[in-house]
């Protein structure tokens, strides 16, 4: 005997999740039928709720729920700058270090051979419908992985000819970190990259 | 800025689940909204079918999607055995070994002064209410824990002085366990219930 059919189906679905394996299913199932219903049924909305009302951006391409996003419609922001970056995630992060005020544009991954994601999988051909007289500076805020690596130098050399000034965030030490468990390649492109004490 | 509002009111409910911080959510939340409109309704409706369908049998107060249980209904199970259990998962665990063949009762919770559930807090009220002559033995099947130790010997002196046979499954070292690493009450728990090798 196993699990009654709705109570294994549960675990079933919670098990297909990221991360979760068929023990934490397990532990969240039980947990999910010992609070109160409407508890349960708050999870169930806000899951479908999400999935009704988020979508992306036609400028930018962030998920939203207004069209367009409050970053796009926003006067406050400089529209002269767009930061490029792989996911939505990267956009809150940058959001919270409020050292930012141009626009984005979430290219939903980055350029991977290996995984068979090629230019035209990702929003890049939207980035270059995106680029007018007005736009001064393109920042390739990909991740400093190497597929975030190809997908700038893709980008550089995209709009670098229609005139944009394309940068990269910079590469090096994170602050608090140790020279000595820094690995060889970071540490390197630190050295690279040195700059000048004022 | 952060999250919008459908995306943020998803993490937060996923945040409220036992062993998901604000991390996992958050991914978990991505993770939905990235899976096809199907698989994500499927989560939803398999969590409110879960709260619709699943009930505690009447008689031994386990889980179920069917009045009585597919136990306590079962005709091939031994009907003087009664093995109680703390908690629905325990159930299956036992279920699992394929050793015992007789019915359940499920306390939901253990005896805890601590956490102020006191006798009446569970079921065992329920569980004196089986008791007829046909139950020949009781099977004290909850934890090993202090609380658990407690509820058993509760079970035990309520249930003996009415004929019952009131057992408890057995205190050692597991299987494949190692006596250097065993903590020393386990250790000297196995060398009391110390048996004569065949």
């Amino acid at each position: 005997m196993s699990y009654i059919k709705p109570l294994s189906k549960l675990i079933d679905e919670l098990t297909a999740l990221p991360g979760i394996g068929s023990k934490s299913a397990a532990r969240l199932a039980f947990h999910i039928l010992k609070i109160p219903k409407e508890k349960a049924y708050a999870i169930a909305n806000a899951i479908t709720d999400a999935k009704e009302k988020v979508f992306c951006c036609s400028i930018c391409k962030n998920l939203t729920d207004t069209e367009p996003c409050s970053i796009c419609s926003s006067e406050k922001r400089d529209r002269s700058v767009i930061c490029v970056v792989e996911s939505p995630k990267d956009v809150v992060a940058i959001e919270k270090t409020r050292e930012f005020n141009g626009l984005y544009h979430v290219l939903h991954g980055a350029i991977s051979p290996i995984d068979k994601i090629g230019p035209d999988d990702i929003f890049i051909k939207e980035l270059v419908q995106r680029i007018t007289p007005e736009i001064k500076e393109v920042i390739a805020a990909t991740n400093l992985t190497i597929e975030g690596e190809a997908t700038a130098m893709y980008i550089s050399r995209l709009l670098s000819p229609l005139g944009v000034n394309v940068t990269r965030i910079a590469n090096g030490i994170p602050v608090g970190g140790d020279l000595e468990y820094a690995d060889e390649i970071t540490l390197s492109k630190a050295l690279d990259n040195r700059r000048k004490i004022l």
